[in-house]
């Protein structure tokens, strides 16, 4: 018996034409399955990915271990996974893939406030806080007064911005990464006045590696990396008529402005925290400790036919 | 205040010098994080799969929900896998991942038969089966009697070749899938007679879907394409002196022969199953009901300087 003998030729009895398979063939197979009645985006978005994952492998002529070495890693990371921890996250932004989307989706013009990355730590419906309050909420660290305007383009003040703000203690640490701890703390949402200024007490930003006891500390390790990021501030703000801006502010002369392990530093970010000794703050109230300000502003980019009035 | 007076230009103090971030330029300052120490092939690897990534979400000017929604999904992969489940395994399947990886490590001279992917259903050390035995050993179908012979690509019969075999049942599952059934059925490990030839008893083989209740089955739906895999036989075969060939033996005249969700199918890889009515069967047994046979030749490809010998 000869091998396949028992095969029909393809066609010889209208029962099946199977197109030849090989590493080139397949990518314009998978991506014929896709039905016409799919929805555009999606199937625009996988046959997308699909050629780029396919280039991938051809080009480094992946290996079937390296297949499943990258099968099991992704897995790990998975399952690492849980509610105070989003993994995945992590990976796009060592990869510099949150990067990337936050920049193509936040072009400004100049003179605008640059956006940079979300990260995972940020908490929806964090505690309204008046302006001047102290946000830290038991969260550890040198004490810090944060001031500044949100202003538009035009140079406008706006009024009632909504800005949240969220940061890590001197332990690197946000409120959601400890087990147990049901309170927010060093994170708090501010309201600007009419002025549009807004100003709280909060502590001194510090760098911190991102958590890289899981897959992707391994990977960043073996890589040669490390997991640090610079000392920054978080802060979404969003006000009617303008578009909502997220990012970070920098501290200036960290060492790791250079090297974010996540690729969000820009240099229209880094700013100073200038550094006080015990006496007055800002606010009038005695610091018995050496303590920190910061004053920033931040500049939104009016949506289109809105600038510098309420949306009806 | 204007914005950004804190900061000092780059350079100017000889603390700093950030590099310009945008959806461009990330790509490469992303893969110059990799230290020169890095294990060459890992760094490659990322490397490129960072190039190609990136690419990607140029391409489609992947949006910040639309990038969420992706690591959502993977999470939901990576949350789906368990001691009896490979979601990720599935994801690589259903994208055509695997069968690239497969065809593009699998090279063989014409003349040999040609692999196909591995699947997640292999199981190391299945049971060891005399040549004639019935390996269902309780999984349900029609009976079905596979023989045919191991040989080298000079024709020369393979003996002692570890023959393994796996396969689904009636229903369409595999043992593995059965929760709390610690027993192997219809899988085997089979050795070749000196004169190459194999034979056992098995059931039939059908078409099934892969497991479709998970996020992978959801992406299937979603893209318009249906889970089945055309039926098939699963051999693995490995003998010294020869190339291991992993591959299956699909079922001419299978509805999902053109459109296998995984894209395993290759031409050469279909035979015919033929039917027979009750009474005695190839191993001389009077059997009761309607059933099947297959004749099916594997083909190995010799290692280099090893054809029809046995290593040293
Ligand atoms: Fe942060
Ligand atoms: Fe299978």
């Amino acid at each position: 018996m000869e091998q396949g003998t028992a095969l029909s030729p393809p066609g010889e009895h209208g029962e099946h034409h199977v197109q030849h398979v090989d590493e080139f063939s397949i990518t314009e197979l998978v991506n014929r399955q896709i039905a016409a009645t799919a929805p555009q985006r999606l199937a625009e978005i996988v046959a997308a990915l699909t050629r780029h994952l396919h280039d991938f492998a051809r080009e480094v002529r992946l290996s079937e271990s390296e297949l499943m070495a990258g099968i099991q890693f992704l897995t790990q990371v998975g399952q690492t996974c849980d509610d105070r921890r989003q993994e995945f996250i992590l990976l796009s932004d060592v990869l510099g893939l949150s990067m990337l989307v936050t920049a193509q989706n936040n072009r400004k013009p100049a003179g605008c406030t640059e956006a940079t990355v979300f990260g995972p730590f940020h908490v929806e419906d964090s505690p309204k806080h008046a302006l001047g309050d102290d946000i830290a909420n038991g969260a550890q660290g040198e004490p810090c007064f944060v001031r500044g305007a949100v202003k538009g383009l035009g140079g406008e003040p706006v009024a009632n911005a909504r800005l949240e703000v969220w940061q890590a203690d001197e332990d690197g640490f946000y409120d959601v990464q400890y087990a147990g701890l049901d309170q927010s703390r060093a994170r708090a949402t501010l309201q600007t006045g009419t002025d549009g200024v807004y100003h709280f007490r909060s502590i001194l930003a510090n760098s911190y590696p991102i958590p890289h006891d899981g897959p992707v500390g391994k990977l960043l390790a073996a890589l040669g990396r490390h997991p640090w990021r610079p000392a920054h501030l978080h802060f979404m703000i969003t006000a009617d008529g303008y578009e909502t801006l997220i990012t970070h502010v920098f501290r200036n002369g960290d060492r790791y402005l250079e090297s974010d392990a996540v690729f969000g530093v820009r240099e229209s970010l880094i700013a100073e925290w200038i550094r006080h000794p015990p006496g007055p703050g800002p606010d009038g109230s005695v610091v018995p400790v050496p303590f920190y300000t910061l004053d920033f502003d931040f500049v939104l980019n009016p949506l289109p036919g809105a600038a510098g009035k309420t949306r009806n």
